[in-house]
This record gives C-alpha cells, sequence and structure tokens, in this order.
C-alpha cells in the first residue's frame, strides 16, 4: 500500500505492507487530517518514526470473527491502545497505560496510508449525519470536549482561547456550547476572518495582553508555541485555570511564582470522549467546514504539510 | 524603633519610627521566622524593599477603640491587606486584591523590626497551649494546610514532598496527619536526620528521579529551585498532582508536552488556613522544634540570614 513515511525529520511517499495487527480490525483509510501534533512530530516530537495521522475515517475490511460487526462499517478511532493490565492503566486508564502504543505518535503506524489497523474496541460507528470531512474532526473534537471533564464550564465562565487555528476553533466552540462566555486571542487576519465567520468573539493577540490580563476564570493555550503560552498565562485570574492543550517539542521557561502568588490552576488535557464529539458534530454544535483549508491526494504530502503550516485543516485522502 | 531594612537586595539595621496604620493595630514583636521567600527577596523577588519578615509572633501595644478587646493579647497574623472592593477581592478573596499589601512582602513593612501593624481582621489569638517558637510557625503551617484545601488528600493518596527543609518536612508533616502515605524527597544529611526526628519516610533525592518516577499522587515541591521542580515533576502519575509550593525568583524550563501528555495538574499554592495551623500545632499533631536551627537578636541579623540558606528555620527575636 502507499503510505507517508517520517523518519529522522523527513516525509517520503513509500510502498509498504498493508498493516496487519492479529486481533485487529484492518481500516481502509477515505480522510486523515494534519494536526499540529504531526508538524511536531517532524521537529522530533516523541521521537517517533513511521506513518503519522490519527485524525482519521475510513471503512472496515477486514475483522477477526468475533468483531464480525463492525465489517464494513465506517468508523473514527480512538488512538490510544493500552494494555490495561500495568499501573498506568489501573491508576489512571489505558489512555495512560505505560507500554500504549499510538496511532501515528508512538509504536503504531497512522493515518497518512491507505490502510490502518486498530482494536474494535477503539473503534466508533460514524452516522450518516456526520460527513467524511466532518467526521475527521472527531478525534480533535474530542481533544477539545476533554476540557469539559477536567474544568467545571458553565454560563458563569469566562473563558479565552488563546489560538485561532483549528484546535483553538474546535475548543471555543466546545466551551461556547458549554455556556461559557468565550473570547478567541486571534493573531493573523485569517484567524480573525475564521473565528468570524463562526460568530466568535474576538480580541486582538496585542490588545489581549495589555487590556485584559488576569480578566479570566479560564484560558486555554492552543498556540503550540512558548509565546503564545506565556500570553494565555498573563489572562487568567487569580485562583483561574489554565487548559495546555497542545503538545510542543521543547522547553518553555516560566516564570512560576506569578503562578504560585496568584494559585493558578494549570490543567494538561489531551484526548477525550469521542462519544460526546460524535454527538456534538452530529447535531451540528460546531461548525468545521470554516476550518477546513485544503484538500490533498496522498501523494502531494509535501505540499499538504505546507499548508498546514497555517494553521487551519488540510486533509488527504486516498 | 530597631528594624532591619531591606533596599537593593542590602540588608541594614536601621532607627525607623514605629508604625502607625490608621485603623489597624500595633503589635510588639516577640519572634519572627526567616522563610525562603525573605532569602528570595534579597535576590530581587517582588522588588520588595522596607522591612522584610512575615512570620511573627507579638503582643498587641496599641488599637484603635472599635478593637480594644485585642489590647494585650498575643497573637500571629494573616499577611495580607486587601481592600474588600476590587475585582481580585470579589473574584478570588482578599488574599488576591489588586491592590494588597502583604506584610513584608508586598508594600508593608514587616516582621524584623521591634514592632509591626496589622488590621484587626487579620489577628489570630495565639493559645496558651502554643509557645511563641511555635507560633512563629503558624504562618507557614498555615500555608501546608492550604494544599489540602486545594487537592483531596486522603488515606489512599501517595504524597512526595520535594525538600526537607523548614517547608518541606512542615507539608509531609500536614500531609501525613490528613492520611496520606508520604515520602519525603531529600538531598541533604542535614535534611535526612531532620525528616528521620520527625519519624517521615525518606528516600534520597537521586534515588527518587531514578527509581520512583510517575509514582505519586501527589507530589510537592518545596525546593524553591528548578532543579528541584524537575525532580516533583517526574514523580507524578499520569493524572496526578503537582503542587508549586515556593516562590523563587526568575524563570523555570519546562518541558510541558509530558505534563500535557500524561494530564498532569500544576496547583499554584500559597497562603493558608490560620485556624486549622493553630489547632494543629495546639494538638501537637505537626512538631516544629526538630525545625528550628537557631534564634538570634535582631542586631545578628546577617548571621540569621545566612544560617537561614541552610534550610532550618532561623528567628530573630527584640
Amino acid at each position: 500500500m502507499r503510505a507517508v513515511v517520517l523518519n529522522a525529520g523527513t516525509l517520503t511517499l513509500r510502498d509498504r505492507p498493508v498493516p496487519a495487527g492479529p486481533g485487529e480490525c484492518l481500516v481502509r483509510v477515505t480522510a486523515a487530517g494534519i494536526c499540529g501534533t504531526d508538524l511536531e512530530l517532524l521537529r522530533g516530537y516523541a521521537g517517533f518514526s513511521g506513518v503519522p495521522g490519527h485524525e482519521f475515517v475510513g471503512v472496515v475490511e477486514r475483522v477477526d470473527a468475533a468483531d464480525s460487526a463492525w465489517m464494513g462499517r465506517r468508523v473514527v478511532g480512538e488512538i490510544t491502545v493500552g494494555c490495561g493490565r500495568c499501573d498506568g492503566c489501573r491508576r489512571a486508564g489505558r489512555g495512560h497505560c505505560d507500554v500504549r502504543t499510538v496511532l501515528g505518535i508512538r509504536g503504531r503506524d497512522g493515518a497518512f496510508a491507505e490502510y490502518l489497523s486498530l482494536p474494535a474496541a477503539n473503534l466508533h460507528a460514524v452516522p450518516d449525519a456526520i460527513d467524511d470531512r466532518t467526521a475527521v474532526f472527531v478525534e480533535p473534537a474530542a481533544a477539545a470536549c476533554r476540557i469539559l471533564e477536567q474544568v467545571e464550564v458553565n454560563r458563569d465562565t469566562r473563558a479565552a482561547v488563546v489560538g485561532a487555528g483549528r484546535l483553538g476553533l474546535l475548543v471555543a466552540q466546545v466551551l461556547r456550547h458549554a455556556g461559557a462566555h468565550v473570547t478567541v486571542v486571534v493573531r493573523s487576519a485569517r484567524g480573525l476572518a475564521t473565528a468570524n465567520a463562526l460568530q466568535l468573539e474576538t480580541v486582538p493577540l496585542d490588545k489581549a495582553s495589555t487590556s485584559l490580563t488576569r480578566q479570566f476564570d479560564l484560558a486555554v493555550d492552543t498556540t503550540g508555541n512558548p509565546a503564545g503560552f506565556a500570553v494565555t498565562t498573563s489572562l487568567v485570574r487569580p485562583r483561574g485555570t489554565l487548559v495546555v492543550k497542545s503538545t510542543f517539542h521543547g522547553e518553555t521557561p516560566v516564570a512560576f511564582s506569578p503562578l504560585v502568588v496568584d494559585e493558578i490552576t494549570i490543567v494538561g488535557s489531551r484526548c477525550g470522549p469521542f462519544g460526546r464529539a460524535i454527538d456534538l458534530l452530529a447535531a451540528g454544535a460546531i461548525a468545521v467546514m470554516p476550518l477546513i483549508a485544503a484538500t490533498y491526494p496522498l501523494e502531494q504530502y509535501a505540499e499538504a504539510f505546507d499548508h498546514a503550516r497555517e494553521g487551519l485543516k488540510v486533509m488527504l485522502t486516498t
């Protein structure tokens, strides 16, 4: 099969054997999305080599007898495969398994290929109300929904989302749907235009960091860079909460004393509930079409990755 | 009156007027403790100039008519004075007042002097069961108790306290009293000996950072330095909690991605409940005598500060 392979920071299109995980389902990938984490993988994040890609929709083409109900179904998939027996699984759930594999991120080939393999337990059927391009957003929308499991969000919550990219604008919509008063902190004209298209309230980054410091109960960093993180910290009120949503390579210098003095809580937030994300997308409570910049065939992976660096969602199709 | 004054990083003994805050109580200081924050103030933390010192016990010697009940009483005092009207006060309590003064830290002369001034609302009477040297520990013990207001601690909690100094050993005792299984991560022979005297379980720092990584539900950094913070982060299990208890000058480089991937919650923690600390100290649930390194007269402030750098509690008396 054709697959985009990452090795030592370089992507190439190669011919690879169709994956054949024992006891797993083979999924023919219809479309896959490029995420900020994929761009970080190229910079060395997580030390991954193999086929990247973890946001996908596809059709199940081969299963074990026990999983025959999945045959032929259109699916999305949770990306982490845990052992269910180790300390990490027992204490924090399979997502935090000590020996986990993660689709396209850790020890498991991912979705930028014609086929991928996942256990049936990871799969979720996609309802007819969700088309393929929308289904690619289930995984990042679930990650956005994860915040609601970690932090109380209600009609009294004043929330700032820093970053108007593909992740930030999902987070902003999820928080708005949960009742929060949401302000999106934007840097670029593109971010502003997209946020406007989603009827989200915006403020330019330079204005936020001067006139809105210490104003928000909840501030979410989706920028994936140290400068964005610093702005996000400045927006949180005393005893407020800062959610770090993006993973990025390297270290960030943090002045911790102001965070201690203000008793800020910093919450690391990763993968989330697929069921909730599917419900929100099926109901149209989250709009994703304005977040899609382009779709490329797998062969044009290089152009696709370059385009993804501009901040919106770029998809690869087989 | 005699007072130790900090100016541009240098301490000197000076003659200063007795403080006379309108509507406040005048307290003759009996004893005052040197805290890690005081050492950081000398390095430029918080940009403070004036009389440092915020852990004290004293006797009320002058009051307004409305506060006459306090006259002659032996007291300790909460260190923050808030306006009660600003955004910070309304949203996060007077401790987070936007225009607050803080005894010996921000806009208000402190306890390394013959007298200090505080509003009656900040004072707590010291019961007879607590002698003067023990009373100096009410403020830092309250700061340790603050953790119990922020994080659930019970018999199932495996807690690591990094740092076996005056603050770490208070935190460890408070967590142990709340039911947690506590391990103190020690670096020095002095820290080990003091922790042993308090019947606390210990582990050397180098062993903790190799064999106890990701083992603790709760890890508390009391070291006040970036290296200690890094060790503390390594000890927290996935979805565990890291409490940052110490304030220190400057920036700390933090690799945030592992904290996001492990969904660690980082909690900044500052001042705490005086009533609870007084109860614990009066009941003997926290032992403080092993934490006292020495007591010096005010004139020997230089020797006292040098001694305090070794990690245990050093007191100044007038």
